[in-house]
């Protein structure tokens, strides 16, 4: 985490539904450097990934975005100052329920007030005004980071000139929240979640597990495991006797991807960032998303999705384009036609880095 | 359960994969009265219901399939002689996991062998030979039943003259695999279910009910959800001060339909028709669905499908469709439009009731 940098806000951070926390840290990473002008490209993380969306001389390791980011790539460090911020709430470095309260001196756990993608997007200008910029040249928002991104430009309209948001939507679907309903009610039914009071050294694994199971069936899609998988059988000796389990490629596979996560991410702070992606409702500006999106003073939009996304469909994201359109000129929508679902921005870089790229070249 | 009725299996019943049952039985109900010509319905239900499908003078209780059954409708009672059979391995009169086994005396539990949908249907099977019957007019199966009712109609080519197949496929997707193991999972990491040797009158409550939420959320659909609940909430009575659920009456929802189910099913039952539904194949009658069509003796075929199906998604029954054409002169296809998903034969009456109708009244 050599590459991680703090702003500690003074004070209280009045929560959107409520509450305070009292003076908490926002960690980022940034990558190419300031101009005098406007260069700058502030990026909103999905529900789990840290600030790290690119490696750099400071922290060599692959980021999430380490085929976006880049000389001579989309989000070109020769020519913009990129800044990703780990949302509040999350647990690699800004504050979240893993954090001491500097009241109590303990953990918040679930003393931490309700958090909204509102106190997300505030997080992030925390981190703008922090680091002296009056404007940002573009803000991309990556699945939940779209939402945030929204709640940014709204907030924050004299900042905000462009938007990018990617595999996201204005509002969460009852599809979308009755799946993060029931990836809670996994992670919260574990025994040793301890309503929120696990000790840390031996948190909740189980139940994380089975809602990280889901969150890949959720993420990729139906015809990419199709192609991958089809009926591919594990070795009697992955089944281990089990009569319930492992027969099917597509079994051992998710199990591998479970494990890789379990134990990364903090239990409650996944809990308070899940409900917070069901909560938000970028409608409530005005009542309805055209109203919503004539608060808006941006000069240029960009809304990408993918048609095998089932979490973020696509006609949500072709109704927030088409709203955007009606007040921003300069708006673009493009339906991918990747078979990796939601994570396809994660994974089919050969796809989404021309999208990208056309679209800050045009500006 | 008055219109119950059972054949007992005289001797050992081999499984397809190994192992034998000691005289099992197979639960069924009958509706209208059988003739001399050819004129018995065979049904296979889903994973889940009974055999009572319809109501009667000796069970006046709402069936499963209330609106499909009975005089003047599409299976109409007048004409045809209903047979409904609960699958071998479940709970409601069929000889599985939470049976006695004659040998031991005590419940089989997870000492039942390996139970694949070949053997559901060969309990069919054994009901049709006991009544006496040659042939059946139609086989009809709906969801996993049409996987039970293609072995029927490849394992007694003789018997059968008609298939009817609904919101079914040859095969399951590696996504639909990933769901059902994933529901297992929840069960099995229940505390109570003690791997499998559950006291009956404690059995598990909560992994099954996380399971059937999940079941639910594959069983709709996405645009019913948005047109039913979008984002309308719950009181905050409803909430209970619960921060990370129940704000949306989506979740509501899935929490009584779920109460609804619990307790109702047998948890190893379960499990075991969970993992036939996975492992059947009904490619491996030759090597391809093109191979085993061709052994099928049928004079007529119908396979509906709904569009919104994510779980059988509408381009497998397609697949179905086009491979029964190749062979079966009388073969026709529907996709129909509802957007209640999977579910939506049980309760898009006016949708499926015409098609049903059609296809039987052509014959």
């Amino acid at each position: 985490m050599k590459a991680t940098q703090y702003v500690k806000i003074d004070g209280k951070f009045q929560m959107h539904r409520g509450g305070y926390l009292e003076s908490p840290s926002i960690a980022y990473e940034t990558w190419g450097k300031k101009h005098t002008d406007c260069n700058a490209i502030l990026i909103f993380t999905g529900l789990s990934p840290s600030a790290h969306a690119s490696s750099s001389t400071k922290d060599p390791k692959s980021g999430w975005w380490e085929d976006m980011i880049g000389s001579g790539l989309p989000l070109d460090t020769d020519k913009y100052f990129i800044i990703c911020v780990n949302s509040l709430g999350s647990c690699f470095g800004s504050t979240g329920p893993a954090s001491i309260d500097p009241i109590s001196g303990k953990p918040y756990k679930l003393n931490f007030p309700v958090l909204s993608l509102e106190d997300v997007a505030k997080g992030g200008y925390e981190v703008i005004k922090s680091l002296g910029l009056k404007k940002v040249h573009t803000i991309i928002g990556c699945s939940m980071g779209g939402m945030s991104a929204l709640s940014f430009c709204i907030q924050f309209p004299e900042i905000s000139e462009r938007l990018i948001s990617i595999s996201s939507s204005a509002r969460a679907l009852p599809f979308s929240i009755a799946i993060r309903s029931l990836q809670r009610e996994m992670i919260r039914r574990d025994i040793k979640w301890l309503e929120g009071n696990y000790d840390p050294n031996d948190p909740p694994i189980e139940g994380p597990r089975l809602a990280r199971k889901l969150g890949m069936i959720t993420y990729r899609s139906a015809e990419e495991w199709e192609a991958r998988f089809a009926r591919e059988r594990n070795t009697l000796e992955y089944k281990d006797g089990d009569q319930f389990y492992g027969d099917f490629a597509v079994e051992s596979y998710l199990q591998s991807q479970a494990e890789r996560f379990t134990g990364q991410f903090d239990a409650n702070c996944y809990l308070y960032l899940s409900r917070a992606s069901d909560l938000f409702d970028f409608n409530e500006n005005g009542g309805s998303l055209a109203k919503a999106c004539e608060k808006l003073k941006l000069k240029a939009s960009l809304v990408i999705g993918v048609k095998s996304d089932f979490l973020f469909p696509i006609h949500q994201q072709e109704e927030l384009a088409k709203n955007l359109g009606r007040v921003i000129k300069n708006s673009s929508f493009i339906a991918l036609d990747c078979i990796k679902g939601h994570d396809s921005f994660l994974v089919e870089m050969d796809a989404f880095r021309p999208v990208i790229s056309d679209f800050l070249e045009s500006q």
